[in-house]
């Protein structure tokens, strides 16, 4: 595939979403998040938004010119507002007012509505470890959710990620960010788009039965509801065990859904692209001094990875959560980004439509 | 199996106990969390504990006349030190310090330490969820921990379960607890002792190999460490997904084993039976009003328990996290609880070598 510099995305990202009316300073916040999924390892939420984002723009789903807005707050709680503007910004401002509020506070949970598709959850949790917080992130994502119910023959719940980042000393911050269903939809279809078969318990057809092949997720031969596939809940495939991601789907749901307002799966003006959000920040001094904190969470991580590693791992040594995603970060920074060519073609095709001079050789 | 009546059974716990020098208040709280565990279905977390408790209450593991006690606190936070008291005395006073300080403060994390085993920790979530509140409740296990990080090849964490209790408007209240380990050890030491199979994705034997096999956890015919089995996180088996219960587990250790101060697996001095605790409560009206969230909350049930069900499913209709426990309770308050003959026997040892009269026919 061809390389790109991480520089470079970020320019035409910023370029398009600024000829399609936002702000510099916006345009710039979003395409950042989006190439930063693709330094992280995960193209599924990256620079393909691009395209659709100007998609959503142009259909009216996104408005590029809106800013989040606190609409109700105490000393540890607000609602955002997010104005049907990018998720980027809104998912940003919660996270902002929640580690504002647990600095005088302590803890806070900071709700936000009328949010746009967020992406990657962790490019937020994390801001809280950067302060020395600890940052929950939960997003449920309400619209014709295709996740089954543990048990259940039919999809209802959406994918519902949520993302915890925790602060170190001196070894790369911990964060998980994760969807509560076995992967996120896009992994499957972007497998389909490869051609390439996917893990049993991932999915199952239109029938209920497991299958590795992603094109039964959504058969590109119709369009009719009964012919879908659904993504089972994490784990879901494990007996006596099999309940516990559909257990947490069902809490994001209603943490990123009704708590706050936003609207879940049974609220009839969903929409799709809609996250409803809820960041919880903790002031890690407020219990115990940071320093401490810290450099037991690194003694922690050391004596993990100072585990003997099974035989057929991938990895030579056990990993700690996150530290692919920092170690891939480094790597792609220096050697560039990966990004299919007719992904590549396509930005170049809307960032020329937009009358913008695009430099279109890979 | 025989069956007693749950009220016989928590007078037998609360006479053991006060007999051990248990306040009388206190020992009943204690039984009656125990008791309920029988009543929700959890025999691995029930009347077993009268005799496991009065051997640790003789050993000094568990200080009988211990109240758990408030050492450092603010509008928002708190840290309670549990005096090696029951377990269950401390987690009870978290909760309800959380929901004390969320009821003025809209939400709050309250940490513990010093703290025994506390068993299921639904029962303490509960507490806040009765109170228009979402209550959240997360237990490291840091002693000797045998479950196996995600790619490793030995035992480390524990088995670090988390509980989450929701309000609702008419159906029976939301709640998960479990094991971040794919179930509690006791499941595993429980089907040990009835010479029954388990699923496989529970352990791996000591040579890391997938097994169904109860005894290989912890070999009867050897104490060496070599010989035993581990563990795995939950989810671990499935491709692409397996490291996700894992995150969870590394999670909660640190939330209940660095923030709180109370000891993870590196420090030196924590004990059998020890749990470090940290309970958060959200106060439901600081964001909408309980009675529109507890309406919604029950609309999205009866959607999820609508889904067409699974041909092969044990139950004749998608369950709510919660609802079976809840069934179960209903079910054996009539009825009665069963407990194992050898169970009853021990309990009856107990209670006669304390000068109790017990009536111990079956």
């Amino acid at each position: 595939l061809p390389r790109f510099d991480a520089e470079r995305l970020k320019k035409i990202g910023t370029d398009i979403f600024v000829a399609l009316g936002t702000p510099k300073r916006n345009a710039e916040i979003v395409a950042d998040v989006l190439v930063k999924a693709n330094l992280m390892g995960h193209e599924s939420h990256g620079v393909a938004y691009f395209i659709r984002y100007s998609d959503r723009i142009r259909r009216g789903i996104i408005d590029p010119k809106a800013e989040p807005e606190i609409v109700q707050e105490s000393s540890t709680t607000a609602l955002i507002d997010g104005h049907w503007g990018f998720g980027q910004l809104t998912a940003n401002k919660v996270m902002e007012v929640a580690i504002e509020k647990a600095r005088t506070s302590h803890i806070s949970a900071v709700g936000a509505c009328h949010c746009n598709h967020t992406t990657r959850l962790g490019e937020y949790s994390m801001l809280a470890a950067r302060r020395n917080m600890i940052g929950m992130l939960f997003a449920n994502v309400p619209f014709h959710g295709n996740v089954q119910p543990y048990g259940a023959a039919a999809g209802l719940l959406g994918t519902n990620p949520l993302s915890v980042a925790v602060p170190t000393e001196k070894m790369d911050p911990f964060f998980f960010d994760f969807a509560t269903s076995a992967v996120a939809e896009r992994r499957v279809t972007l497998a389909a788009a490869r051609g390439e078969k996917i893990p049993f318990g991932w999915i199952v057809d239109k029938n209920g039965n497991p299958t590795d092949d992603p094109t039964d997720l959504n058969p590109p031969n119709s369009t009719r509801d009964e012919d879908r596939g659904r993504l089972l809940t994490f784990g879901a495939a494990a007996e006596g065990q099999g309940h516990k991601g559909y257990c947490l789907s069902i809490l994001v749901e209603i943490l990123g859904g009704i708590l706050n307002g936003s609207g879940s799966l049974v609220a009839n003006d969903v929409r799709q692209s809609q996250n409803g959000l809820l960041a919880i920040a903790i002031d890690i001094g407020s219990f115990v001094p940071a320093e401490t904190f810290k450099k037991t969470t690194d003694a922690l991580f050391q004596r993990i990875r100072q585990t003997p590693v099974q035989p057929r791992f991938e990895h030579d040594h056990v990993l700690i959560p996150g530290e692919l995603e920092w170690n891939t970060m480094g790597k792609r920074l220096k050697e560039g980004v990966e990004v299919s060519e007719s992904t590549w073609r396509e930005i170049v095709n809307v960032a020329t439509e937009l009358g913008l001079k695009v430099q279109s050789d890979i």
